[in-house]
């Protein structure tokens, strides 16, 4: 059954929930999950609420223009959105294949609905993997000169596709704030540390150097500044001192594969909510 | 500010969250928290909703009568309470004071909002600790003999103070189903294994005996069935073989005292709803 | 480089370490890893020693015969292998696929020393992809009727292929005494629960019927008792009341992978000590 | 029973491990405990050895000379220690109290094998509970022109009392560099981040701010350079939007009690080699 989305964000005042909920409940909705949180120190209110359409009584079309009254009365930002409607996802890899494989097999084990439509490399390596998945497969090396001329190319080709996410799966390449401002919170990194400690290259040699106890790795929103957009989801892994920079990256691969999947997950099913350079996420 | 809190659970159906929120809205009440769950197995609706009292139309004494209506039309269960009232509370405790040192310490530390008003024990070891404290403490003894008479004696006591909960902080007798039935939903124990593995005696022997990799701690409601009470928070750690059963006690300990005061924590602050042997915690 | 790797027990008495060091070095074999556990409660001493076989003064095939007289004198129970020889791996699957897809990519990876030799199977559903892997996949349906000669069949192929380890990558039947005697501590199973807590079939949907907080996975060598037998390794992750079986089954496959891989990566690197149906794991 | 603890660290080489074990048990000693680390980036050898007194052929006071041919040749750095000689230990804390409590209540469980001898605050609140627990309390106030003074009567005081070990308990106060290096490697602090991500004041509202999913605590030895220090012991938990400051204060101090415990409790059973501003922790 289709159900509807909204992410609401407003200043806090009383009376939201209960006028936000009358709106679903009196043109005959039923609301499936409802959750929201007040950040006292902005006086922020958030709220995600899912309803079926089932004899819901506006048609989908219309719902965003009955709504537009409430929304405005409490100067809301909002997305509305529809369970039925599948997103369409581009992969962006290097040679480090292990989280791209990972997405793969999730999507086709069924647990990340979306359509992988296509995967973006700088390398060859993974075309026979994603053929073989049933996506298309792009190699699009990049040097210092073709950068701005690749990403325009890119940027053509994900409009064309109608891409709506991107998942940057250890992609190697830094993108220009001119790509990014195309696709804002729209693109979905993987760093392989606890941000943010160990920003930048080579994370793990980086806790290696430094003796920690514990690795770990983070999912984020990506923005301009490098490795300090709004986090997703981090997790951690204990390790010792046997542990060799080559064990950090075995322990931490595990990690980055979680991690980056249960911010994709999170994301395609629109628990997550951004402000602040931080996000609510209503798992 | 005093507010008030509904714990509500009813059959699901269609506008029970617009309806509870423009009761509270209608009143000119300000919601600070809401957060709902439905149960798709058994179709049932929870929700727990708290308000502000500050300019709420309804005198306190008045809600639950203002509220009987919208309860009845819905079939609810449902507790309503305040903020401002600090709930009573009795530690029991044994030879294993851990425990009870870590909710003395924890609330002299205002990290739990209530009063505790005495602690009973069938030992004598912690009296001390519970005067420095402030608490009334009672050495009851019990024998098998002497043991339905003691519980008699304890009750009259409890109910006398108007203890509103009960926390078994490794206390090491059983309490027998008449006993129990006097106190239902409100009597919390931490028990040293992750249940349902290891149930009864000796939990940290039965996992070195096992060879277990990790161990855990649960807290729950303690019913008339050993161990067996609604979950309400569990946590683990990591063993190796190296750690004999003296080196599980020390880890197990630190697991106890952090599941225990969660579980505590939680209660007070009425985010538990109790249904079908399980939880659902708010939190 | 070759090495060799020693794992041994026997009852503790003085001088072992010193002596099975001297051996060692006496031979000009240099120490790279050495570790060593003593169980106080039954007074057993076990080691995993790793040493250089680059100028060590004896050929690697007369080191048991060198070390017998060692072993008798310290009544030792001990093996010798070597890093250089590739144990030759067999995976068994049913339609539960995520184990087996793991196994593979984690091998395709580097992450496991060993060579795949095949997979079998119930069902058909995993030829493909083993297939592309370069594996060899054998579709043996079992019923009640055939399944002592089905085992029978297997027992042959497995010895026919020379295959040194016996993977049960959440295969669905269960093994008779009879095969599972021919390869005594060479079957690695993963149990999709924080074992001993719901022993059987569906621990998922008894985990949710009990209402856990905290969900695990346990990998284990096979001994006839059911999933009974010796821990390598576990692990948990929290769930809480909004996660359906569903939920459950998705949280729990990450931990089923990566438990079974490290299992099955410590058994390859000869780090695990079976006694008392339990395991030292020389991490 | 008395055991004595070497702890090695040296160039590697053939024959260590050897020539060690064998010089303990040709004197009749006992190996109770061995561990080695050899670290491959550095070429370095790292030992733990513990063995029963009992019959051993060296009087304790002449080990150290005896066993110096075997250090000079292999050209080591090593200490020796002895299981029944108790560490004196002074504990630094200020008005965040949550460590001191804890570690005064694990002594009198005895989970800390030492001397609480003195506790020094720059605020009087903990002096009864100190009291009460055994220990001296000395209230040294400091300013910005007090400090040099305050901290040279504070070394002066340590040193008369024999103070083995520094326990900075969330101490607010930075120690100079003269007096840390009349303590090297000798003072173990608790800094309430998962170092290195938010280095100095206030973490959690660091953490708050920058929007991580999970916070940590990290218990270090004490250098020069703030929170840079070599790192004993980490451990993170997992925080959520709806965790304000305070809450995750409370998450936190239940991290830094078990973290700090553990970190002091590897150092008084001298299971702690500290290289390159790194620990091996042999635990």
């Amino acid at each position: 059954m289709n159900s509807a989305i909204l992410l609401i964000s407003c200043p806090d005042q009383k009376g939201i929930t209960a006028q936000v909920s009358s709106f679903i409940s009196k043109n005959n909705g039923n609301i499936e999950h409802a959750d929201q949180h007040i950040d006292n120190q902005t006086n922020t209110f958030f709220m995600r609420i899912e309803w079926s359409l089932r004899n819901f009584s506006i048609p989908k079309e219309s719902i965003t223009k009955e709504f537009s009254a409430l929304a405005k009365k409490f100067n809301m930002h909002y997305s509305l959105s529809f369970s039925e409607s599948i997103p369409r996802v581009a992969v962006f890899a290097s040679r480090s294949l292990h989280c791209l494989h990972d997405l793969l097999l999730r999507h086709a084990e069924g647990q990340l609905r979306c359509k992988i439509v296509l995967v973006i490399s700088n390398h060859s390596d993974a075309k026979k993997i994603v053929n073989d998945f049933g996506a298309k497969f792009f190699e699009f090396p990049v040097t210092r000169k073709t950068k701005s001329q690749v990403e325009a190319k890119t940027a053509d080709l994900l409009i064309r596709e109608k891409v709506d996410l991107l998942i940057l799966a250890r992609y190697a390449q830094i993108l220009t704030k001119k790509f990014l401002d195309k696709f804002p919170n729209r693109i979905i990194n993987i760093h392989h540390s606890f941000l943010p400690a160990f920003i930048g290259e080579n994370p793990y040699g980086q806790a290696y150097r430094r003796g920690v106890k514990i690795i770990g790795a983070t999912s984020h929103y990506v923005t301009e500044e490098l490795d300090a957009g709004p986090i997703i989801e981090q997790d951690t892994v204990r390790i010792n001192h046997r542990d060799t920079i080559a064990d950090l990256k075995i322990k931490g691969q595990d990690l980055e594969k979680i991690v980056l999947s249960r911010a994709v997950r999170w994301h395609l099913e629109r628990k997550i909510l951004i402000y602040n350079n931080k996000t609510v996420v209503f798992d």
